[in-house]
């Protein structure tokens, strides 16, 4: 059995922000195998990884690339830094792959909070690294490390609507592999690999309302899934290059 | 809050079993807001949507593709069948777009029971039409109508690893379109419609494991997402070929 429960009373974040002790004292007691799912937005925004659009000089590619697809250039400016390679375009729509290889509207770059400040908040820089602080400073605090997972909303191919992923991970499994093993009729499972930590991303995004401001989610009896060493993290979940037949 | 639990002592399903009744009896009782999501492969095999190797006589594009795949000739006939269109193809993986519109490996054709009696077990003809049938039983049976969701493990474009998507829906939500509301703070939410009936299945496969005979799982807490009329099915999902940039 899995119960998820959004944790109340986050406050907004800013720059700075000691983010653990924020969900501490929203989630109350914590276990070792519990599952803190938090929106990457807190997590980048805690980390400083905001920019003003009114700081930022649009090269020549950005100008053509916005006019083209009938964006703000600053706002195409900051999406091309991010991007490792523009996997397709169409008119207002930039699918990229990020420097960690997810591949995501906009690079990840999420102007939705834009408004008069012009901010834009981007994807942390390494959002592995950011889960394992986030559950050092959590252990530090409490005494125990639940796993941590970073959740960003990506739309998919082929399919409409967007899901929760994750693009941050530690001490919960990023896959869990059941090639060669048996079901309960003791037959082989094929090609059978769960996206473990996306799944429990999803899970929590389901738990959330988009207008309360609920960003972090805990989620109960993954303790199975749960390690006390840190993990590859969601890296682990990028497809590698050479393996992908979209990009 | 959301709770997921699988339920248990499904036995193994049959062509003509009254899939329902089973569900009920595992179940206990039902509320009107409840999810139900159901492994494809039980409600596949409770429509006789199973097919037996030896009774398949390859066609000439189905050899030659199982010799360049490295695959089973009739087994590849399957597939074609139930393909619209090959979308990628590398040595022992085609990706399909299934008649449905769904984009998956082997157009959905689970060969992993094939063993000795070489039977495959194909995807619903028609999965919104038994999630609504079965939805319409287990109405009759108990007096309330749970949503369903028919859920089967894809693939992803660029990530490792499956989740299990919605591929047919009764009475859940396929789509929550935020577009134009605003959040907690009053800004205006961007771009997001949440795929709340595949982050369901993702949430339910989290829930149950591959080894245990689990092929169902019970949501509770979706109450909002939850409608009495059956809604547009998991057909809302599938993205137009004319919008998609990955076929």
């Amino acid at each position: 059995m899995i119960v998820a429960a959004a944790l109340p009373g986050i406050p907004e974040i800013h720059a700075g922000d000691d983010l653990a002790a924020l969900l501490v004292a929203a989630a109350g007691t914590l276990a070792a195998g519990d599952v803190l799912v938090v929106a990457h937005k807190i997590v980048s925004k805690a980390e400083g990884r905001t920019l003003a659009l009114a700081d930022i000089e649009p090269g020549r590619r950005a100008v053509e690339l916005a006019a083209e697809h009938g964006k703000d250039a600053r706002l195409v400016e900051v999406i091309l830094a991010e991007s490792e390679q523009i996997v397709r375009s169409r008119p207002g729509v930039l699918i990229c792959r990020t420097r960690h290889g997810f591949v995501c509207a906009n690079a990840g770059v999420d102007a939705s909070n834009a408004g008069s400040a012009g901010e834009v908040v981007l994807l942390p820089s390494d959002p592995d690294a950011s889960a394992r602080a986030l559950r050092r400073r959590l252990h530090a605090l409490t005494g125990v490390a639940p796993a941590i997972v970073v959740a960003d909303s990506f739309g998919r191919a082929w399919r409409v609507g967007q899901c929760d992923v994750a693009i941050g991970i530690a001490g919960l499994a990023a896959l869990d592999d059941w090639r060669g093993r048996r079901d309960a009729a003791g037959r082989a499972l094929q090609a059978t690999i769960v996206a473990v930590a996306d799944e429990a991303a999803a899970a929590a995004d389901l738990t959330r309302g988009k207008d309360s401001r609920e960003p972090a989610v805990l989620l109960r009896g993954l303790e199975r899934h749960v390690s006390e060493g840190d993990g590859p993290g969601a890296a682990a979940l990028v497809r590698a290059r050479e393996d992908d037949l979209f990009l």
